[in-house]
């Protein structure tokens, strides 16, 4: 059997020769990754016979001849369930796929014929792509590294919206009896925590996105370990910072301080270490729509869970990610997913929205040499477009089915061009509904511009 | 704050002055780790005012003051959830804890008083008590060190009873049609350990408890990831060796060792290196009525199970174990659970056929001098002992309640108190029912000898 040195310098080798690719597919929960993943993994599975990837120059020349799933290289990391997601397109009704959780990993081996150069034609080459999936609240956290215990806790006071002050109010009540000097008990501060990681659910629930610690929303076996039971401690300011490095080691503060930096240590740190740096490529799926609909207060707030997360891809010689653990990101997409949701013309706005509402990170990033695009598209096209007269007049409209199964023929509304105001918030009447899966006709899954995502991605290592 | 090497030194000198002790407890699933856990610590919460301790002398002279939770020291290990599971038996009616899935942990410092010495009375001292709960089938998983891959091929083809093997009889087929030789679908050995995980849980609903790898019934976070998905391959015996081990890293043969391989090492080793060899003390919780109830074939299968276990306990110099890990426990307890479910003349027989059932490896552990001691318990009395007249013959019964709140008096029937033979199956009409917890009357949880455990376990180190 090929030992691990040999094979590590196997994969070293097929990635210098631009064979291997490690792609990377984020977004915070329901922006779209699994159905971003599995129609990926389908479209690939269907080339060179029914795919619809006319975007992709490799898939439109008649290059790309067929991909198939191979061993993945890391072992104890979960397996992508593409099946489990395809036999739920194919229900009847079809079904959405379950949402993954935490990390998971596909590895597909692509055939392919190079562009023909001179008289003689290419022979047919591989590129190893491996593809993960990993929860974009875990990208919320690296921020967290930039803190000591004192610092985070300021920062999180700084999030005081009133709506989602309101989902912490019973953490609020709690934390406002905690003494931090007085001897630390363990019941006390998990009940308390309980209380945070509550709020913390209910506010995702409400369409919140900017949530640390993002673990606590995914606590998987570490459910009951005292990493996950720390909080802010709003009363901190009123204590003198040396007095505060006075107290001893079973005070509250100190309790959580240590929970604090066990939980940067072990929790954070490793993902970047492990994961994070040997990604190639990056993709951040982002539910505009989404959030378009829940209103000012939570657009807001993904505005700034945004700003954050684009931290994670900020690679300038002096960011706090270069600084710790020298990632190898070279290409970054930033989609605007279900665009099937609002008309075909409105494509455009969405993308215009999207680069409005990360025109800051953006910057940095390219001032950071990142080569980055913003684009919108529909993994799974859910809806189809059509016209409709209505008093002589003909205007764009979308046919899909309710997830309840009532048939739909809609305009969900206007998407603005640039961040929304005080008065279309005042005026807005967009609210798009939630379609249903197509059924399945056999061939690759429709969808819209996943092509062109996949050209910027993996195109320029298909020649 | 004090420094991770500072705590360090000082629970090393507070080991040393035996003020600090960790104390593991384990057993097969529902052999009734958490009502142990619940109510050692119940007991220990009430030590000073009501506990039921007799049998444990610091208890019993008035020396035991009292005890607290304090904060673990391992902050990415659950905490033992003691306050949900009283809450279960406090409700109306009281219901049996939720099992813990995985390891738990929870520290109590418990005040005492040394037995006076002369003249002068004595001060108070604390002894700092680490409760750790993890399932025993992760000890099944030792033995699987000893294997390479054929090797554990070959020792899994040796379970062979009918019952047993018609569980498995999905998996079988399914593998028999899989080539050693061929190169390796990722879906297909994935669909096949499906098949095999399936054997498993079915076999455990069924009674059996010596299933390998053990990590496949409680897969976590692992759950679809490659190194829980191999099986034994059964054709491997027709394989020449040295035509095996030639075979490429593609084929299913060299796919499946190499996931075992990273099973040893990334899911066995880290238990054992990590927790298992920083305990001093060990309970093993048996379920012996459980599995005369279930008939020849299960009580063979926790005979077998129980052997491979043990082997975690021997420290025999030239154990597998010492070789790989030299831990450090130093006294041993093996309990028949579940006592109060026989009349209390049973007790004797209970006990006598543990150590029947246990007779070869309790020879090889006080081979090693290893201090082990066999006992009979019930963690959770739920029983009453009560006398019935039949026909003018006064006879011994149990009172209870069943699960579903019938009224039970009855006697279960005699326990063989040597290995029972083909015969005692014959005949055998022993039954013993499930009883739901009794309503708490205040106090301490009742109990039948855990303060006997006790004294074994912790009795020495309050002196």
């Amino acid at each position: 059997m090929r030992q691990p040195l040999a094979r590590e310098l196997h994969d070293l080798l097929e990635r210098g020769r631009d064979r291997q690719l490690r792609l990377a597919v984020t977004g915070l929960s329901r922006s779209g990754k699994t159905a971003f993943l599995t129609s990926l993994v389908n479209q690939m599975r269907h080339a060179g016979l029914e795919a619809r990837l006319d975007l992709l120059p490799a898939a439109r020349e008649g290059r790309l001849l067929g991909a198939r799933r191979v061993n993945q290289q890391d072992l104890g990391v979960p397996r992508f369930p593409y099946d489990q997601a395809m036999a739920a397109l194919e229900e009847t009704p079809p079904r959405w796929p379950e949402p993954t959780r935490g990390i998971s990993e596909l590895r597909l081996a692509i055939r392919y014929r190079p562009p023909r150069r001179g008289l003689l034609g290419s022979d047919t080459r591989q590129l190893t792509l491996d593809l993960f999936d990993y929860p974009g609240e875990w990208l919320l956290d690296l921020p967290l590294l930039a803190h000591d215990y004192p610092g985070w806790c300021q920062a999180q006071q700084a999030l005081t919206g009133t709506e989602r002050r309101s989902l912490f109010a019973d953490w609020h009540a709690a934390v406002a009896a905690l003494d931090p000097t007085a001897e630390a008990d363990e019941a006390q501060l998990a009940a308390i925590a309980e209380r945070y990681a509550e709020g913390l659910r209910a506010a995702r629930e409400a369409g919140f996105a900017d949530l640390q610690p993002g673990r606590f929303l995914l606590p998987g076996e570490l459910a009951g370990a005292p990493v996950l039971q720390f909080f802010p401690l709003p009363g901190l300011a009123r204590l003198d910072p040396a007095e505060r490095e006075r107290l001893p080691p079973e005070s509250n503060y100190a309790t959580l301080a240590r929970r604090f930096q066990y939980y940067q240590q072990h929790i954070v740190r490793p993902f970047y270490r492990e994961h994070f740096r040997r990604f190639d490529r990056q993709i951040v799926l982002v539910d505009l729509l989404g959030a378009l609909n829940a209103g000012p207060e939570r657009f807001q707030d993904l505005s700034r869970a945004l700003a954050t997360l684009m931290q994670s891809f900020d690679y300038g010689q002096r960011s706090l990610l270069s600084r710790l653990f020298a990632p190898r990101i070279d290409r970054l997409a930033i989609a605007a997913t279900k665009a099937d949701h609002v008309t075909p013309e409105q494509h455009g706005r969405l993308v215009g929205l999207l680069e409005a509402l990360l025109a800051e990170p953006l910057k940095d990033l390219r001032f950071a040499s990142v080569p980055v695009r913003a684009l919108s598209l529909a993994s799974i096209r859910a809806s189809e477009a059509r016209e409709v007269e209505h008093r002589g007049q003909r205007s764009p409209a979308l046919r899909g089915t309710s997830l309840d199964g009532e048939p739909l023929l809609l305009f969900p509304g206007e998407v603005p061009d640039r961040l929304p105001d005080a008065d279309f918030w005042a005026r807005q009447g967009f609210h798009f509904p939630a379609f249903r899966p197509l059924p399945l006709e056999g061939g690759a899954l429709p969808h819209i511009r996943l092509d062109a995502a996949l050209d910027w991605l993996i195109g320029d290592k298909l020649t």
